[in-house]
C-alpha cells in the first residue's frame, strides 16, 4: 500500500496559503490537513475538532507530559500544537498530511521527522506582499510593517526548507504543489521495494 | 531567467519509454531532447541531426580528444555519445533538456553533472514486461529472456537514481514525469536567490 507522507506548508502572514490549499485540496480530496490544538476559548463559529481541538491548560500540559505533539508553542498567552497521533492515524491510512504551520514549528517537527518535506510559500516580491496584505484591510500601517519585517525574517530562516512555491497566481502555486507532492512519492528511496520485487 | 536543467531518463527496453515522454513532450512543448552522436550508418529514413549526429569515426575521435561528450559508448563496433554543446545550448536557453540513455551513460554523466536528475522507468512487474515485450513481436523467445535479464541487472544498478516512475499506465507515468520536472524547479537551492532579492 502506499504510504503517506507529512508536507509542511508555512509561508508569511498574507501570502495567500489559505487560497492556495484550497484549490489544491480540490484536486487532491483525499490529504489530511492538521488541525491544531489550542488552549484559547473558541470563537463563535468555530467548531472542536475541526477548526481546533480545543483543550484546557490541564490537558494541554498532559499532552505534553506524555509527548503526544509534533511540536508546540505559546502566543500572547495561549497555547497552540500539532497533535501526534491524528497525522500518524492517516498516515497509517495511507494519506497524506499537510500540516500548515510557522517555520518555528516547521523546524521542530523538521528535527522530529526528517522524512518530512518542508514547502515555503513565497511572495512573488515585498511589493507585492504588501499590496495584499494592504487589500486586506485588516490591519493598521504599523502593524502590515511589523509582518513584512517578521516575513524577512521568515525567509531568512527558510534556507531548512525542501522547496519554495512562489504563489504569483494561486493556479500556479496549487499546480506546483500538487506537482512536489507527486513527485516527492516517485523518490527512489520508497519504490525501492517495488523494483527490488 | 528560468534555468533549464537536465533529466536523465533510463529504464529496461520494452518498458515504454518512448511513449511515455510522446506524451510528456505533448505537454511540455519546450524541452530540448538529447540527439546523440554516432558513427554508425543511417538507417533509411533515419535525418542527421534528428534522428541522430552521424559523424565518421575521425570526427568522433576528434570530438572525445575535445572533451565534447558528456558520455560516450561503444556497442557491436559502433561509438554513441551524447554531445556536450546542444545540451549546454538548450539549458542556457532557459529549456530543460531529456537525455534517454542507459544506465551506464547516466552514470558517467552524474559524475561530470551531479545536479543532474536521474530518472528510472520502471515496469509494473516483471511478468508484464516479459508481456510487453513479447507483444512487439520483434524479438526471438531467446532475446527476450537475454532482454530480461539485462533490465534486471539494470534496476539493480538503478539505486544511484533519484525518482522512479512506474509506467504501469502511459498517462500515469507522463503525469508524474511531468511532476519530477515542475517539482525541480522548485526546489529551495535554486529558488534561494529569488526569496532573497
Amino acid at each position: 500500500m502506499k504510504k503517506g507522507k507529512t508536507f509542511i506548508i508555512s509561508g508569511p502572514s498574507g501570502v495567500g496559503k489559505g487560497s492556495v490549499l484550497k484549490v489544491l485540496l480540490e484536486r487532491r480530496k483525499d490529504v489530511y490537513v492538521s488541525v491544531s490544538a489550542t488552549t484559547r476559548q473558541p470563537r463563535a463559529g468555530e467548531e472542536n475538532g475541526v477548526h481546533y481541538h480545543f483543550l484546557d491548560v490541564d490537558t494541554f500540559h498532559e499532552w505534553i507530559a506524555q509527548d503526544a505533539f509534533l511540536e508546540y508553542a505559546e502566543y500572547v498567552g495561549n497555547f497552540y500544537g500539532t497533535p501526534k497521533r491524528f497525522v500518524d492515524e492517516a498516515m497509517a491510512e495511507g494519506r497524506d498530511v499537510i500540516l500548515e504551520i510557522d517555520v518555528q514549528g516547521a523546524l521542530q517537527i523538521a528535527q522530529k521527522r526528517p522524512e518530512a518535506i518542508l514547502i515555503f510559500i513565497a511572495p512573488p516580491s515585498w511589493s507585492e506582499l504588501e499590496r495584499r496584505l494592504t487589500a486586506r484591510g485588516t490591519d493598521s500601517t504599523e502593524k502590515i510593517q511589523k509582518r513584512l519585517l517578521r516575513a524577512k525574517v521568515e525567509c531568512q530562516t527558510a534556507s531548512a526548507y525542501h522547496y519554495f512555491v512562489i504563489n504569483d497566481t494561486i493556479e500556479n502555486a496549487a499546480g506546483e504543489l500538487n506537482a512536489i507532492m507527486t513527485a516527492e512519492h516517485c523518490r527512489s528511496m520508497d519504490r525501492m521495494e517495488i523494483i527490488r520485487d
